[in-house]
């Protein structure tokens, strides 16, 4: 036996067993889960405003009537009544799709994992944002695909940056098979691809031979009334389409789907099968009530409302709490502030101080798979309520402030790792990667 | 772009993705439902001794009274409560163990996938018995790990058989990572591992460095009142158990567990969470319920009185209808009986002469890696009702005799694919791998 480890059984693991790695998201919910933190940490949505005990009898009345069906197996793509309420959600976005294309699975999340499975081998490249989705990350990680990431504005993604990135990746032998994007209210970044980039960054990402991955769990979640045309809606032959009932509706039931040309989506309903059998049947047929018998696109309203409050509770603290030289992104909905904070911080060192304070975050670090985003965090303002928020805020007004006093007696650099931190929240550069 | 596939996203597929193939069970999800065949394929639990009102009930109590939990995001490795009453149930096949080392799943087929998924690099060797569970060969071959089948006979996986298969894969030079063992009522072959032959099947796997992968859905649906210590617990360090209510309870949750030696189980944790954030909380919450409030240990004694009536049913009919020289197993418990024709038959080229004589099966083919089991067949006693049991086998016998007309006609040969049949339900010699 080599003495790589002690333990027998991680000497049988696989090579990709290495690239699984605990996310940062994971161990925060036990803080989340304190009373006494104000947690600008999860992602958690608020769900206080759900009828649940509309909900509880229609799950009553799915079970008398139809528990023999709900309890049982089911066809690995999803049921067919369920994926034709999903087109009709996608449309709200000026999706044009067949039920026969949608395929249903764990959350958005699983669809990640089918779509990098059926892409990706070992070394193979997925472009992505800077920052980009944490679990995205820890997915393409998992099957030992490389992330260069692109950078972005405050418009999303910057089509020429994208151009650079795979001329860069291409010369470097290696072949992106991915573009992975979240267009609509980023996470992290808060911030949205204009309508204009998303032509563009379809034109380019069809011309270089690399399919867009559109992950869209947070674009009905808009506070104007703009609605942003999804990718997809301009190429439906290459771009493949996540969506998820975690946000609109809740996560509970762990409820999402994928659209994809249909090659593809043969290959996802084989993958499907094979990591799950099927998605459970009661959760498909209790969605596929919701849609039918609820007012849905009012609790979205519901939704919208409750969050718009909610990040101008944030924004409106984050100009009276930060210290000079901060920045940060302003969302025109979802979940997610982005906050860059002057040189010589490092917000994942400065993470178990700010908990002993009673607030937390997401370290910036978490959102990138290189080292970068030293002096980033991830705000969330989906689950606190104003108050909290603002409390919160303020809070991290006086960690920063403990930080500053230590910067000044210490020095810049004296609290952080290596210098890895780039002026605001954009990119490495392209030849950087 | 190359010619190996006109469609451009399957010119982007991993090499991975070419090992994702349809299952035999899939293609017949569709006859299943068709009320006029009487199916004998599927593995279906027949659903209707369940309480259904009572389940709606509390179904609708779950959402009222915990609602905001039930249908938020949660924990990775499952809720804590269900963990233990996991280990409650695992304690009747004489497990010990701590729910710290049980990681809830989607269903137990993907746990599965996330075992192969940690074990096994490209090429690596899984060894199963012969014939082996077609969903577990699908995952299998989907990471690209390559089966080689252990000869089994009415006492299970035959030892001295194991043994030879070590040895051959270690002088092909290859590297066998985990047995994967069905050892009670074994799915597709009906036998069940002797007790003697457990310890030996533990001993001789942990002296190899090979992980026992204990796959056990129908343990406690057995006839008798035998009770048979699971693999895992005279070897807990070196036994990943995988366990699952889908036939116990119902599959349409689809909640499954992996019970793991502590490192593997902090793996199956990240994997699960980069696989698909969380299993969903309602499901688990519902269970824990039903495990609370319900007479469970019942309803699985009503399950058993149901499916031994139709085993019986099943096996008196085999003896009326099956021409000389056929034989079957003789299960004591679980779902299927494996068949096995005289010479000359197979049974997948039979299948379509088969459903329109209204009669359904899987053929034996669809339980090899490897070309075997063309004359042999899965048959399930667990959905039709007795009579439609009996109806099936005659219709079965009506088909058989037609072939047995052709094969006298035509001559043995003409109606089936070259000749790797084998005389009973073995396995090639390790050998022949």
């Amino acid at each position: 036996m080599s003495g790589r480890s002690l333990d027998p059984q991680l000497q049988r693991n696989a090579v990709r067993t290495g690239g699984m790695r605990a996310s940062a998201i994971r161990a925060l919910f036990a803080v989340v889960n304190r009373p006494e933190v104000v947690s600008l940490a999860g992602g958690m949505p608020f769900l206080d405003s759900l009828p649940l005990e509309q909900l509880a009898a229609e799950t009553g009345r799915l079970l008398a009537d139809d528990g023999r069906v709900a309890l049982q197996y089911g066809a690995g793509q999803g049921i067919p009544e369920l994926r034709e309420q999903i087109c009709q959600v996608m449309a709200l976005e000026g999706i044009s799709a067949h039920p026969d294309d949608v395929v249903v699975t764990i959350g958005s999340q699983m669809a990640l994992d089918l779509v990098t499975r059926i892409y990706c081998d070992p070394g193979d490249v997925i472009l992505a944002e800077a920052p980009s989705y944490v679990g995205a990350l820890g997915t393409f990680s998992a099957y030992q695909a490389q992330v260069v990431h692109v950078e972005t504005d405050d418009d999303g993604l910057v089509p020429a940056a994208l151009e650079a990135a795979i001329a860069a990746v291409r010369e470097s032998g290696r072949r992106a098979k991915l573009l992975y994007t979240v267009p609509n209210f980023h996470n992290p970044a808060g911030v949205t691809l204009s309508v204009d980039r998303r032509a563009q960054v379809a034109r380019i990402c069809a011309e270089a031979g690399i399919t867009v991955l559109e992950d869209n769990p947070y674009g009905l979640l808009g506070f104007s009334d703009t609605v942003y045309p999804a990718i997809r809606s301009l190429d439906p032959d290459n771009v493949i389409y996540l969506g998820s009932f975690s946000k609109t509706f809740a996560p509970g039931l762990r409820v999402g789907w994928v659209l994809a040309p249909h090659a593809v989506k043969e290959k996802l309903v084989l993958a499907n099968e094979s990591a799950i059998l099927n998605p459970p049947m009661f959760n498909q047929m209790m969605i596929s009530r919701y849609l039918a018998n609820f007012d849905w696109q009012s609790q979205i309203k519901t939704y919208r409302e409750l969050y718009a409050e909610r990040r101008d509770a944030m924004l409106a603290a984050l100009e009276t709490h930060m210290p000079a030289g901060t920045t940060w992104t302003r969302p025109d909905g979802g979940f997610y502030v982005w906050l860059t904070l002057p040189e010589g911080y490092d917000t994942a060192a400065m993470l178990p101080r700010a908990v002993t304070e009673r607030v937390a975050y997401v370290p910036g670090t978490a959102f990138y798979a290189d080292g970068f985003g030293t002096r980033q965090m991830r705000l969330s303002f989906c689950y606190p309520t104003p108050e909290r928020i603002v409390e919160g805020i303020r809070r991290l007004g006086t960690v920063l402030e403990a930080e500053q006093e230590m910067l000044r007696t210490f020095g810049v650099g004296s609290v952080s790792r290596p210098d890895l931190r780039l002026g605001g929240p954009t990119a490495p550069a392209p030849d950087a990667v």
